[in-house]
């Protein structure tokens, strides 16, 4: 059984190098492949591409170039994302993964055509690594107006909204949405590519659901635990521009509570399968406690 | 066998009704529902989906729900397309298709989204509708940096540089990207889900070709030759804003020529097929010669 560790020390220099070599590669125009690279080869975690790997091996499923290309495809969508919430429109930062934005670094509508190119690619890699309809139906909704889009409106559209400070409610749905369908999807897509019978398949999903609720709550206490240098892009800055989330409605302390909960909450999802890689995933949020 | 007119009359309206329905029905926020069916629903011609139809219906397959959400989500991705083509950083345009353009009626924020949340909308409904991994492909394939996005970043890169005014071969390969590419993948589609032989797909391809190769260069003679009003949007801009195009290059009168020719070889593609639908499509021209 392959511990996280091990699994992050050998697939996190597959994933990059498979990234760096296919966007250059299957790309014509190698200045529009530069710009992507640029925000994609920023030195990510590659947190989501390592959860789908991380349940194909759970699963007791061979990983190779299939498998990865899939797993990088996720990783696209992700860097897409980044670049377009931190546009001037949206979020307007300058700094990501420790280095000037998209925007900032290329121009304006360079950026915006990166996160058009960078979305459609993924997609594509996801396709055509897992040959399967399902696989992209489940990407596409994950990422659309009902997951992560949806989520990013709400976000624009409630900030500075006093009404929804307190929502719980909305707020939980608002962090779901932005961050945890695409955690969620990362799984999913693992257990139906690598043929999960149906009970197996349910714990996974369960487990993903609280991770991915649960790393949202994490990033948003990285904004006000870590510096600006350790976190790669502006922090404590979340409270000044109006922004509401678990942290600015709970605080400090009760926020790290519900970390610990949720933490709990997905270690028990997890109970009886060999699933140790996937678990090591949850040691990510230590930093935080 | 279906002409033009007949499947025009017949399919536009139920195009229509299944944007209009879906987008709403399956967009759980009605709020970016309606920022979605705002651009959608400003009455375009429905030409990609239309191809697509006409396309099944020159091979002689029934078109039923699911084919109709396969044309539809064409539509929906070249909706997303003309959203972010208007942004103030790309083109910005204050009218499109007769109304003010996302981002001015809606905001630049909401206008990004609603164009990031169309794109993977269009995706799903192709997948769904065809159950088909590879026109997952092709759509990525034919609106990714190899692609329309890549022809969008061609033009922004070109505008106002005068190395390129008279390079027939970057112009051609710009407006090829922007525009072709799609309407090349919405009759490929068609040839893949409808499982066209071969040698009958190959001339349905060249037809394709060169069909979407005229319908850039029609859109340009748009440009200047309609007003405004009867076109929907600011025309006699490009020259203005120094754009480079076949027109700006070739002038009215060559570019009507060139307009005539390809309309022959579109024709002499589909030699032998009963394709009448399609060739009516040719008939959209005919208003700028």
């Amino acid at each position: 059984m392959t511990t996280f560790k091990e699994l992050q020390a050998k697939y996190t220099p597959l994933i990059n190098d498979f990234l760096e070599k296919q966007l250059y590669g299957e790309t014509n125009d190698q200045k529009i492949a530069e710009i992507m690279a640029y925000s994609v080869m920023a030195g990510g975690k590659r947190l989501r591409p390592l959860l789908f790997l991380a349940t194909l091996d759970s699963l007791g499923r061979e990983i190779g170039e299939s498998e990865l290309r899939i797993a990088c495809g996720i990783e696209l969508i992700h860097t897409y994302s980044l670049i377009h919430d931190d546009l001037p429109a949206m979020d307007n930062d300058d700094y990501r993964r420790g280095r000037l934005t998209s925007h900032k670094k290329w121009g304006e509508a360079e950026a915006i055509l990166a996160g058009d190119a960078l979305l459609p690619l993924g997609i594509k890699w996801i396709a055509q690594g897992s040959r399967s309809y399902e696989l992209a139906e489940i990407i596409t909704e994950a990422v659309g107006p009902n997951g992560m889009v949806g989520g990013q409106y709400l976000d624009i559209d409630s900030t500075n909204n006093a009404a929804v400070a307190n929502d719980a409610e909305f707020i939980n749905r608002m962090e779901w949405l932005k961050t945890g369908c695409l955690i969620l999807a990362s799984v999913e897509m693992a257990t139906v590519y690598g043929q999960a019978p149906s009970g197996v398949k349910e714990k996974y999903l369960a487990f993903a659901k609280h991770f991915g609720r649960a790393y949202q709550i994490y990033d948003d206490l990285v904004d006000v635990v870590e510096s600006q240098e350790e976190a790669g892009k502006a922090t404590h800055k979340d409270q000044e521009v109006g922004k509401n989330n678990t942290l600015t409605m709970l605080g400090v302390d009760e926020t790290r509570n519900d970390l610990r909960h949720l933490i709990k909450q997905a270690q028990g999802d997890l109970t009886g399968e060999s699933a140790e890689a996937l678990l090591g995933f949850l040691d990510l949020y230590q930093k935080v406690l």
